[in-house]
C-alpha cells in the first residue's frame, strides 16, 4: 500500500491565473491552494489549449491539441476514435474517478456508426472521456436542457427547493430579489445571496462527494480523482458569507487602456462588442460582481482546507499528487472585454500548482517554475506520475516530472491556443464559413502572436508591453518578429499529429522494411543486396 | 434502370503521368486509354496527397489529405475511426466493389479497443475500406508474407504453376533464364517474358474478374467499381509478347541534368543514393526495364479495350462514369532517383481522366482540364455524381463534377503532397526520429516549394525550368517567393481539418447556441436581451 501512487486532480472552471494570492491577487486570500504551491511547484506560464471549457478540457484529457483531437468548442462531440484519460491510465493499473465537470460531448454518429451501444462498457467509456463517474455534473443546467437525473438536483428538491423543476438554476444559482426569485446570470444580483446555503451549494456539494469517494477508498488500486469543480464559473452567485465577503474596495483595477478602442483590430473589436464586454466594460458591474467571483473562490480554497485535512487525517495525503488548475480564465473587462474566449492572458493563462509528496521532488518545494506549460503537458505526466511511458506519437504534450524533480532539461520555446469561433453569435458578421471562423495564437516568453485567417495578426510585446496593450500586428517595425512567429505557428502545425496508429518503438522497427521482406526495389542484381536483404531464391523446373 | 448510375474506378499503380500517348509519350500507343479522353476529360496536372501507394490510396478512398486521416506509410493502419468510400457512398444507395489492390491497412489496436470484431460486418467494413471485396489483392506478395489464400495464386498453382508456394513471386514476377527461375525483382532480367502467359498474368487476371462482377450485375443497384490494377507496379515483369515490343530506341530521354549532382540538397542526396536510384541512373537498366514497364502498360491498355468492348455489348457505358488515373509515379533514372517518394512530377504526378456518359458533360468531352487537381477530388466527386452532398467538414478536397460539366467555378492555386520518410533505409542516417521524418510539397502553375523539416527547402521555377533541374531552395534571388510559398503552405496546414464530428450545417445551426438555451452569459439584466434569447423567468416564492 506505501507503494500506490493517487493523483488528485482538481480543476475549477473560468479561474483566472491572477485570481489566488500565491498568484499575486492583492485582496484575496487562499491560503489552501497556497499551501499546495508550498509543497510542490507552481508553474506560472500555463496556458490552455483553448480559451473555452470544452475544447480545452479535451485537451487535458487527451493530451492532444485542439487541432488534433477535434473537439474545437463547447458542443462539438471528441470523435469515437480519440484516445482519453482512461485508455492512457487504465491499463497502467490507475483509475480515473471523476466527481463534477468534464464537458464531454459523446460522438454518437461515430458511436451509431462503429456500432457501440452507447450503454455499453466502451460506449460509457467513451461518453465519460475514460473516466469512471462517482458523479458527473457539468454544472450548467439551463431550463431548456436540464436533465431530470441531475443528481445535484434531486438534492436540493430534497432540501425543499422544490419550486422548480430546475433548482440548479432557481435556487443555487439565483437570489431573492424584492420577493421575486431572479435568474443569477443577471450580473446585477451579483452581490446579493445564492437562495441556498453555503452547506447547500456546489462546491462543498462536489468536496462532500470527493470525500465520501475517498472514504470508500480500498487502499489498493491507485486511483485520479477528478474534482472539477464548477465554480467559479458562471452564474456568478455566491452563498453567504460569500457573497458579500468583499466589496468593490476588493476589486483590482482593470487591466485596459483608451488605445484598444481606437482602430482596434477588426476581430477584436467583434468580442467588444459582445453583450459581457459591454457589461464588463463598466465599472457598476465589475464592482458588483468580481466581489462574488472572489467569494466563490474563497469558498473553494476554504472547501480544500476541509478536503485536505480529510486527506490527512486518512493519511492519504503522503501518496497522493495533488494538481490544482482551470480550464481558462475570465475578461471581467480587461481589455473591454467578457467572459473568455480570446487570447489576452486573462483568458488564456490559467493557475497550475503541482505538488507530488515523492521525496525525488524534494527539490522543488515552494518553487515557481516560469517555463512554458500548456495543458496538454498533465496527460504525459500524469501517465509518467503512474509509471507509463509517453506515447509521443499520440500525446502531442510533455511531462512535467522532470521539472517536478529539477532535473535539467530542455523544453519548448512556444505555446499554442486554438480558437474556434464559429459559435460566436458575432460569425455570420465576418462573412466567413464555420470552418475558416479560426484563431491562433503562438506566444513565447518576448512576443505573442495572434493570427487570424482572413484578417491581419495581432502582436503583443510582452516584455515592454506585458499588459497586452498595444497590438503590433500591423506596425510597419515589426515585420520580422511577425514573420518569425508565423514560421514558428507554421512548424508546430506543420506535423503528422495524426499518425497515431504507429508507435515510436514500432516506426524504428519499420525501417526498411520492404527490404527486410525481401520487396527488392530497383535493384538490378544480387550485388545490391546488402543486409539485412536476403536474394529471392528459387531453383525450379 | 435508365435513371442508374454507375461509376468504373480504374487505378493503375505506379503510372506516370507522361506514359500515355494522350499524355504525350512518343512511341507508347494507348487508344483505349486515349479513347476515355476522347469521351472526357483529361486533367493534365493531377498530384497525388503522397508520392507511394498506401498513403495516396487513402486520400483517394477518404477524401482526405495524408495529415488529416494520418495513414503515412506503407503498412500505416488507418484509424479506425476515419471514414471511407464507403461510408460515403453506401448511404447513398452506392455499391462500392474491389477487384484488385487498395493497400488498406486495418487499425487492429483500435477495433480491440472499441470492441469490434474484425470479422464482424462494421469489422470488414473497415478493413476493406469500406469497399464490398469482390476480390481483393493488394499485387505485392513477397515470400516472407504471402498469405495462403492468395486467389490469384490459387488460381496459378490451378494452372499447373505449383513448383512453390507462391507463384505470384516464382511464375508471374519470375523469369526462366539459363536453366534457373530468376526473381524479377532483379531488374537485369526485365526484358525477359514472364514464366505465365498473357492469359494468365495479372492484369488480364484482374480484368476478367471485373468482367464477371459486371456480367452478374443486377441492373438495379448502382455500383462502383474499383478495378485497381497493381501494374505497371514493381516486379517489372511482363508476359510475352509485352516483353519485348518495345526496345532501348523507345525509351524516352532521362530528365535530369548534371548540375543535380553537384551541391544537392541534404535530402535529395540520401535520394540520389537510394538503390533504386542507383540503379537507374545507368542507361543499361533504364533501357532494360522501362521497355518492359512500357509493356505493361500496353497489356492494360490492350485489356481496357476488352473491358470496353465488353461493357458496350452489356449496355453499360452509357450510364457509367469512367475514371482511370494511378496512385504514382515512378523516377526511373529522371533527377538520379529511382522508384517514388519524392516530388518531382515523375513520381508525385499521375494521369487523370474521367468520362461521364451524362449529357450535362457533353460540352467537356475531349478537352484538357489545365487547373491543379489534387486526388482527394475523386471522393467528392463520387459523391456528388451519386447524388450526395460532399460534407465539407470531413472531405478536404472539391467535387470535379463542375469542371466535368464546363461550369464556371473558382478553383484552388495550390496543390499538396506530403511524404513520411521514416521508413526508408536512409532516415537513420538524418538523426531524426520517427515523428520528425516528413516533407511536403507545395505547387502551384509557377512554383514548387519543398519544405523539409530540418533542411533548407527546395524550390523549383516551373516556367523557367519546367523540368525541376535547378533547386532555387537556397538561391538568395528567391526569398520572397519562398516566403510566399511558405505561408501558403501555412495557410494549408492550419485548418481544423479534425472538427469532423459538426457537418456545415450543424455549425451554422450552433452559431449563438448558448443564448438559444438561455446560458446568458455576462448579461446586466433584461435590457441585454436580444432576440432569440428569452429572459430567464420563474416567480417563485
Amino acid at each position: 500500500m506505501s507503494e500506490r501512487k493517487n493523483i488528485l486532480f482538481i480543476m475549477c472552471d473560468q479561474l483566472r491565473h491572477d485570481y489566488l494570492s500565491c498568484t499575486g491577487h492583492q485582496r484575496l486570500h487562499t491560503p489552501n491552494i497556497d499551501g499546495i504551491a508550498a509543497r510542490g511547484v507552481r508553474f506560472a506560464n500555463t496556458y490552455v489549449q483553448s480559451p473555452v471549457c470544452g475544447p480545452s478540457r479535451m485537451s487535458f484529457y487527451t493530451g492532444r491539441y485542439v487541432s488534433s483531437h477535434g473537439a474545437t468548442g463547447n458542443f462539438v462531440p471528441l470523435r469515437i476514435g480519440e484516445k482519453n484519460i482512461g485508455d492512457h491510465l487504465k491499463p497502467l493499473g490507475m483509475r480515473p474517478v471523476l466527481v463534477g465537470k468534464t464537458h464531454m460531448v459523446a460522438d454518437q454518429d461515430g458511436m451509431k456508426r462503429l456500432g457501440i451501444d452507447p450503454s455499453s462498457e466502451i460506449g460509457v467509456h467513451h461518453t465519460q472521456a475514460g473516466f469512471e463517474p462517482y458523479e458527473r455534473d457539468d454544472g450548467v443546467h439551463p431550463d431548456l436542457k436540464v436533465h431530470p437525473d441531475v443528481a445535484y438536483n434531486k438534492y436540493l428538491r430534497d432540501r425543499g427547493y422544490d419550486d422548480h423543476k430546475n433548482p440548479w438554476h432557481w435556487a443555487a444559482n439565483s437570489v431573492d430579489r424584492d420577493g421575486e426569485v431572479r435568474s443569477g446570470f443577471f450580473n446585477d444580483v451579483a452581490n446579493k445571496p445564492s437562495r441556498v446555503t453555503d452547506e447547500e451549494s456546489e462546491t462543498p456539494y462536489m468536496t462532500r462527494l470527493a470525500m465520501e469517494f475517498l472514504g470508500e477508498d480500498d487502499g489498493e488500486t491507485p486511483w485520479l480523482l477528478h474534482l472539477s469543480y464548477i465554480k467559479p464559473h458562471w452564474p456568478y452567485i455566491a452563498p453567504a458569507p460569500y457573497n458579500d465577503m468583499y466589496g468593490p474596495e476588493d476589486v483590482q483595477r482593470a487591466l485596459r487602456s483608451n488605445a484598444e478602442l481606437e482602430d482596434p483590430h477588426p476581430l477584436a473589436a467583434l468580442y467588444q462588442q459582445r453583450v459581457c464586454a459591454q457589461t464588463f466594460s463598466k465599472d457598476e458591474a465589475r464592482n458588483t460582481t468580481i466581489p462574488a467571483y472572489m467569494g466563490l473562490i474563497k469558498q473553494i480554497d476554504d472547501q480544500l482546507g476541509i478536503l485536505f485535512d480529510f486527506m490527512e487525517q486518512q493519511d492519504l495525503l503522503k501518496d497522493t499528487m495533488i494538481v490544482f488548475t482551470s480550464d481558462h480564465g475570465d475578461y471581467f473587462g480587461d481589455h473591454w472585454m467578457g467572459d473568455k474566449d480570446f487570447f489576452h492572458n486573462p483568458s488564456v493563462k490559467v493557475p497550475l500548482i503541482i505538488a507530488d509528496p515523492d521525496p525525488s521532488c524534494d527539490v522543488t518545494r515552494g518553487t515557481v517554475e516560469d517555463r512554458p506549460i500548456e495543458a496538454i503537458d498533465l496527460m504525459p505526466t500524469f501517465i509518467e506520475y503512474a509509471g507509463g511511458k509517453v506515447p509521443r506519437h499520440i500525446i502531442d504534450g510533455r511531462s512535467l516530472m522532470p521539472m517536478l524533480q529539477g532535473k535539467d532539461i530542455s523544453w519548448r520555446e512556444y505555446v499554442i491556443s486554438e480558437y474556434d469561433y464559429f459559435m460566436q453569435p458575432f460569425s455570420p458578421k465576418t462573412g466567413r464559413t464555420p470552418l475558416d471562423c479560426r484563431i491562433y495564437m503562438i506566444a513565447n516568453a518576448e512576443w505573442k502572436y495572434i493570427h487570424a485567417p482572413g484578417y491581419p495578426p495581432m502582436l503583443f510585446d510582452l516584455i515592454d508591453d506585458p499588459d497586452e496593450f498595444q497590438d503590433l500586428g500591423r506596425s510597419a517595425d515589426h515585420e520580422e518578429v511577425r514573420k518569425t512567429m508565423h514560421y514558428a505557428l507554421a512548424d508546430w502545425s506543420l506535423q503528422y499529429r495524426q499518425r497515431d496508429t504507429v508507435s515510436e518503438e514500432r516506426a524504428y522497427e519499420m525501417v526498411g522494411l520492404e527490404d527486410k521482406l525481401g520487396v527488392l526495389i530497383g535493384y538490378w542484381n544480387e550485388d545490391d543486396i546488402k543486409p539485412p536483404a536476403q536474394a529471392p531464391r528459387f531453383k525450379g523446373n
